[in-house]
Parts: structure tokens; sequence; C-alpha cells
């Protein structure tokens, strides 16, 4: 707790950012013409009837006299993908509106296009908020689009994923201190893992092949040949053993061949022409398992959910060669 | 685009909706000491010299003549784990601070405990806004704690995920559309799994214990006795096919034992004294890769990942029993 007065601003202004906001551009134009334009998070909505919004303008910002005796002005609330028009936005002194195309507008206020929503506004109230302003606007006109907006938390950009309801909502509180709750990281990636590949399994079953063949068969499809040393390597932290009995089997049911060539003489595995097919069947299979799951869930939480396994996978990783940093069929990494 | 004055309130809703929000509770006593709170998303801040905040409410909310009166207002921004609270509060009717406990507040307005931030406040001014009244307040005290926020978007509760990081590098972008990259879901679940598990495998290996294994034994450290069929069930979505060879191997090894109370006679399974060491030993295992993991991460991304596998869990859910609805070692659902 800190006194009254005694604020130190970096943690007041942390704190403050605990509450989450969207990200907007504010746009007017001044009696020459000239269009202005701040990125602002301090907005809200006021009132449904009449239609009223609001947002703070520091008093020392350059542009705050054009906002003072602008009649309108318009709010954009950002899209995800916006995050570069706001940084424009936010930094001043440079033309922030050069090159950009902008819609029209009624009352001849800048207009940007791309946004989650935009309200067009008529100035009703300016009120005192200590060191800024406080616009209260009505507003005359809004549009919206689906595009899922930026959000600004904790002092950095992010993007919302709607919150999930618990998979056993009563019980889940009562048992958050049991030694194995379904809050455990490892259950919600295990449950998640083997659903996902359930919903491919009878494409597996119908090509006879077992998970560990699965790993063969799509790591070559990704880098071949490979020797037998290397295929062990890739695949170990499956769990899985590859010995030469399972790649002799694999060759047996025509899904790998060797290639005598690989590696100097020593020998290594390609895909035989069943596996290639087998192998195109499963990864279609879990391609559309992969769209029918997301279709399922927003947009935005496809990306936010593959973003983080990238974050999880990195920070769990012993260590792996590099899969995909070699064109496919090129010599795999030492 | 409406027309203004013309607007549909639902649709203006939802376009304000764009704008997302974090969620915060407003509490203030009335003279007689009776505590009024509501939930608002209409917060923000104004000014950081003197620090002020502000926020609406309705003009025709119940607890209006209390706020108007009131010298002290206290803002509490709500934690991802809040949602309940900002139902109980958003709900009107009911005494809302029944059986909650409080922290002590200078002013004597309720604090409540397990917040993101809480800014305590002094009214500064309070302002016309259409059908809502504009509180303006000048902060006098606030903490804050490390939880993130809850979150209001789009109509729905929701969590942030931070943009920064997690981002597709040259190479992934290169191969979005090859057939099996690493943007694949499949992919992405299947690795950040088994790269998991292979942290606490030595454990696993210690106790001799398979994979299949280690579902069993989980699932009764859960609930038990379970029924052979109603292992089988429950674990079928893994791909594993347990049949009683597999459960008399376990049973051999002390890891279980059978429960012939059980259903009527037909018999069951429950842990035995090393199958119990065994699992808790292993749970540990998975608890320490957890935190591991967890540690190089965001807390909000931790929140957000278990809440997108949860997400994804329940919509490839092919219709599993429930695990965790029952006490534990109650029966299992039918």
């Amino acid at each position: 707790m800190s006194g009254a007065a005694t604020f130190d601003p970096r943690d007041f202004r942390q704190a403050l950012g605990a509450f989450a906001t969207g990200v907007t551009i504010v746009t007017a134009c001044a009696e020459d013409g000239t269009p202005v334009g701040i990125t602002a998070n301090s907005f809200n909505s006021v009132s449904l009837d009449p239609p009223m919004v609001l947002w703070s303008l520091a008093r020392n910002a350059r542009s705050l006299p054009v906002f003072e005796r602008a009649s309108h002005w318009n709010v954009h609330v950002l899209a995800n993908d916006q995050e570069a028009m706001s940084n424009r936005f936010a930094r001043a002194g440079e033309d922030k509106f050069s090159g950009l195309a902008l819609d029209a507008c009624a009352s001849g206020t800048p207009l940007i296009p791309g946004c989650s929503a935009r309200f067009q506004c008529r100035t009703v109230f300016q009120y005192e908020g200590g060191d800024h302003v406080i616009f209260v606007g009505e507003v005359i006109d809004y549009d919206r689009t689906p595009s899922p907006p930026l959000l600004y938390v904790t002092g950095g950009y992010a993007l919302a994923a709607r919150k999930a309801g618990a998979i056993a909502t009563e019980a889940e509180a009562e048992q958050a201190d049991a030694i194995y709750s379904e809050n455990m990281l490892g259950y919600l990636l295990g449950r998640a893992h083997y659903q996902f590949v359930a919903g491919f399994r009878p494409t597996l079953d119908k090509h006879g092949l077992s998970d560990t063949d699965f790993f063969v068969l799509s790591l070559l499809s990704v880098r071949q040949p490979l020797s037998s040393e290397e295929i062990a390597v890739h695949i170990a932290y499956t769990g899985a053993d590859i010995g030469l009995v399972a790649l002799q089997s694999l060759r047996a049911r025509g899904l790998i061949e060797p290639d005598g060539e690989y590696g100097g003489g020593t020998g290594g595995w390609r895909l035989g022409a069943r596996g290639r097919d087998a192998i195109l069947h499963v990864l279609a299979a879990a391609k559309a398992v992969e769209a029918d799951a997301l279709e399922q869930m927003d947009p935005m939480e496809a990306v936010v959910l593959r973003n983080l396994l990238k974050r999880l996978i990195a920070v769990t990783d012993p260590g792996l060669p590099k899969l995909w940093t070699s064109p496919l069929g090129g010599e795999p990494a030492a």
C-alpha cells in the first residue's frame, strides 16, 4: 500500500495496467483541414440512451487544442492485426496519416479502415480530469466488423481468448489441492493430444499403423533419407525406442525402403510407395480433425493456442534436432 | 451504418463490446453503514498527477443514491478466477456481501480480497453522462497482485494472452502450406505432450511403468474401485486397449488389487500399496515438470494455455465419462 500523493508513477501506472482495455485511435480535423489522431486506451461507453462514449486526453498533448475546438471526432477500436497502426498513432511528430487510405465520413473527420468497430461522435461535454480532459461524445453513427480486437494488458499488447468452462465445474474447486487434478497441465496435454489422435485413429488403423509407425512415417515425410540412428534420435522424446526390428517390420510392409546411397554407404531409409500413400491419408485425416475442432472455437483462440503450445515446446525442448530448418529431402542436421 | 438516434440497442451494445475491458466491482457504504457494490466495466484511468480514475453508473441503479452521497468508493479490478464474484455483484436484489470476508479499509468502504488491483478513491467529480452518472475519484491508496486479470470482450468473459513472444519464425511461414507443417495442431499437441511426459519418464521407468500402466494407475488415483470394463472405457481414447492380461500384469506387480465387493460381486480394481506409492511419485514428478515449465512462462500464459486446452478437450470430447464429478472413491458414473 502506498500513501496518497506519494505514488511512484511507474508503479501506479502498472497497477492501472491490471485493468485490461482495448486500443483505440481517436481522430479529428483542425479548422484548416489538418487531420489529427492519437492512440488512446482511455475509451469507454457511458450511455445507451442517448448513445454516448468518453475518452481522456492529456492536457499537454499537442493535439489538445484541435480536439477542444472540434465539433466531431471518430473513435476506432483497433483489430488484432492493427498493432502497427496503434504504434504509428502513439508516436508524436511524424505525419501519422501519410499514405493512409481513409474511408469517407460525413463530418469530414478521418475514418480509418480495418477496425473492429468505429464510433462517429459529436462533442457533447468536455470535463476536467486532473492532468487530462475527459471528452464525452454522442454517437451519431457506428459500424463494426467480426475482426477480433487488439488488447492492452499490463503494459503490453495482448489477444483475448474466450474463457472456457471447467471440465467438471463443481468438483473442480474441491479438488484443487488434490495430487492429481484436472488442472494439471500434464493431464490436459495428454487428454487433448489423445482425443485429437482418436479423431484420426480409424485412418491409422485402416493403414495398419501403430503410433510408433506413424511417428516414423511422419518424420520421413518431412526429411528423408534418414539413418536408423537419426530416426531413433528424432523420436526418442516420445518414449518410443525404434530398433532395427521395428524398422524391418516397416520395410516388410512396404512402408519404408532402404536408401543405400545415404550417408556414404552406411544406409538410410526413405518412404516406400505404400508409406507415402499411408502418411498422406493420415495427415489429411489429422488436418480434418484440426479443421473440425477449430471450427468450434474462436478464430483468435486457434492463434493463441498454437502460440502457447510453441512456447511450451520451447521451454520443455530437450534439444531435439531441428526438423524444418532444411529443405525437404535435404541433408539432415548433423 | 445506422442513423443517429435510431440505433438498435442490442446491436449498439455489441459494437461497444468490441472494445475489450477488464471487470471491476465498485463498492461504497451507505450512511447507515450498509455496504453496496456493483459490477462495472466502465472503469478507466484519467489522470496520473493527481492520480484519478473514473467509472459510470446507470441513473436507474438502485445503489445510485448511496454512491452519489458517498465520500469514498473502492474499485476492485477482478482477477481471472473471480468470474463468480463478478456475477454475484452483477445481479440485483440478493445480499451481495453475504459470507464475504473483507479486508480492512481506512475509509470503512468494503475492500474485497483476491483481486488483480484495487484503488481506494475519494469522490472528486460527478458528471452528467446521458442515462449514466460519471464518477471521477482521486486515488488515495492502491495495491496490486501478480494475478492475471479477468476480461470482458464481445459480450463474454475472456483471458488475455500476451501478443509478443511466440510469433512464427520466417521458416514456419514459408512452409505453412506444406502437408505436414510445424503449425499443424496435431504436431504441436503431440510434441508438447511427449516432451512433457519425457520430463518424468525417468520416474515411470524407475517404477517399471509403461504409458498404459500409468493411465490405469492415474485413473484409479482419481476414482476407485473401477471394474475392468470401466477402466477400459475411460482409457480407450488414448488408443490403449486394456484387456485382462494387462490388468493381471498390474496385479502381479502389486500395482493394483481386486476389490471383490465392488459392483455387487462382479469385481473391481483398486490401487495396491505399490501402485499407490508409484503413482504418487510419478504425479509428484509430473508436477515438478509443470512447475519448471510454467516458471519459464508468463503467469497469464499458463492460465490461458490451460483454458484453451480445456476448450479443445471440450470440442473434441468423444463423450467420456466424467472423472471428477463424484467424490474420490465414490461410486463411478453409470
